[in-house]
């Protein structure tokens, strides 16, 4: 079964370790064994904190996207609704699942366009696309993979604009530069061999700095600080 | 402090990675320091994954005969009920507890045969039987250890039937073999020194080909795909 | 960001694992990378284990007598209330918030006493004491280094009473002995290189003979069984 997933992560934090912004977008292809991923599709997109829901259709997106370069067999939407098809999903479902009056709120704002999406993805590929979210592990390798694409972008804003800045990573995982490709590793639990990558292509790691350190507002979640070389 | 328990775990999946059929029952007795089983008892059970509640009896039931074989000071059934001893459980208390009314019912069917089988180990061995469920170490060796015993299961049945089967493994665990042992350990935090195992009497791990990989749709599931050798 | 923090743990337990005693409270002040205490302030309690609230009080004088000694920017009180300052927390807050009834009462006891020592804290250091809790790296590096502290009291109690005592370590933690110092490490997913320690200046370790085993009725604690030497 080859899966087509896509999610955001990784932060920009400010002094006190509250997320300012969200970093990237990636949408990968995961195969068997789902270790880490086949092919991938990153953006930058530094997207205020606060707006968590919109960024959902831009993955849609970005899955569309990327099945126009490859193959699979279902695409897995980062919304934890137990895993049924978006295209079907409607907001009369919706009043059934337990989520928060304010998570439904965003969801009913978002979902005409995820079920356009979802709709264009099966006419031309003739692929479901689940609301399948945290029970994903391609889900987990696309938030692992943007999180690596955010570190690259990260440090080009810090060379760019000559700032220190703080990069929150996603929940449980860290990362290691080999060559010239950036990993993050899951630290979850029965995940040690889950992970994500991006591709310095441009040499920018070699313009930092890069210290890593436990955000200590938050459980779980670490922290680099990123600061250009002089 | 030595204590018997049981478990049922591991299941064929489809090729979706639907749970079919759940494989194995064990039951081990375990002493100080609580990381493996000391002894062991275990059965096939291949029971439709829906009759979850109906494998509750039988693990009791190997409890008991484990009973007949070892001496214990205390039966931990994998009930999570706060550790109340099975037999002075009545349906009244059950009302008062926090589980969801489709489980309340399946509990309530299956209460008396616990209670007689309760009943049974007190009268003969003067031991009481709590329902602790996931508070307990030794259910989840006990889980461990139906986990390994299913390994062999499944790959007696992909030889005998001359099929490549799908093993969906218990929670956060990975096996390991070594020599005729086919091991389980568990991947949970702080459990890393936890595991069960079962023994390879019929060396049907030679006549068979295992990969492992991650279920993509069940967070911190692991899959054996085995496949008989050509 | 300089953050002091303070936490109670490690319970003496009775033969069939059942919490007595906590054993020890200590305050640390905790610096980036945030992995272990750079500060320490330790003491017996042997408290109660019913006794829980009672004990945060202490651990907010721990902090502020911490704060005699050495600089920092914020507190971490081991209180899971959103992380809101605790001098402006109010009963009224209280209500809103989402703990049991008998939580709230045991917080309603304390509140006033904490507020005073968070009001202290202010005056004197121009510090908040958040209400944060299990988010907080920094309780968590407290809690590891009073569990720490919390081995050699028990070995001492074993000695001087020539018993032998079963301590019950925090969650999911192990500890090691090298050198003179006393180390507990976190084996929480992700906080593999988060740790408390303690220094035996008595020798105490030299005295007493302590093997490690799993709580077999709490998934996730370990046990010391310390026996002083013949």
């Amino acid at each position: 079964m080859r899966v087509i997933s896509a999610d955001s992560s990784a932060a920009l934090l400010d002094a006190k370790f509250t997320p300012l912004r969200i970093v990237a977008s990636a949408s990968v292809l995961v195969n068997p064994p789902y270790r880490e991923p086949h092919s991938r599709l990153a953006k930058p997109i530094f997207e205020e904190a606060a707006n968590g829901y919109e960024v959902i259709v831009h993955e849609a997106e970005l899955c569309r996207d990327l099945l126009e370069k490859v193959k699979a067999d279902v695409v897995h939407i980062d919304l934890s609704l137990g895993a049924v098809p978006l295209e079907e999903f409607s907001p009369i479902q919706l009043s059934n699942i337990k989520i928060s009056g304010r998570a439904k709120q965003h969801l009913l704002t978002i979902l005409p366009k995820l079920r356009k999406i979802a709709g264009e993805i099966r006419r031309k590929h003739g692929l479901e696309a689940l609301a399948i979210g945290k029970e994903s592990i391609p889900v987990r390798i696309a938030e692992l993979t943007a999180g690596a694409e955010a570190i690259l972008y990260a440090c080009a804003k810090a060379v760019d604009e000559k700032e220190t800045l703080l990069l929150g990573l996603p929940s449980k995982c860290q990362s290691m530069i080999a060559g010239s490709k950036v990993y993050l590793y899951s630290l979850m639990a029965a995940e040690h061999d889950v992970r994500g990558f991006a591709e310095d292509v441009n040499g920018i790691l070699n313009k930092v700095n890069i210290v890593e350190m436990l955000n200590p507002v938050a459980r779980g979640f670490r922290v680099l600080r990123i600061a250009p070389k002089a």
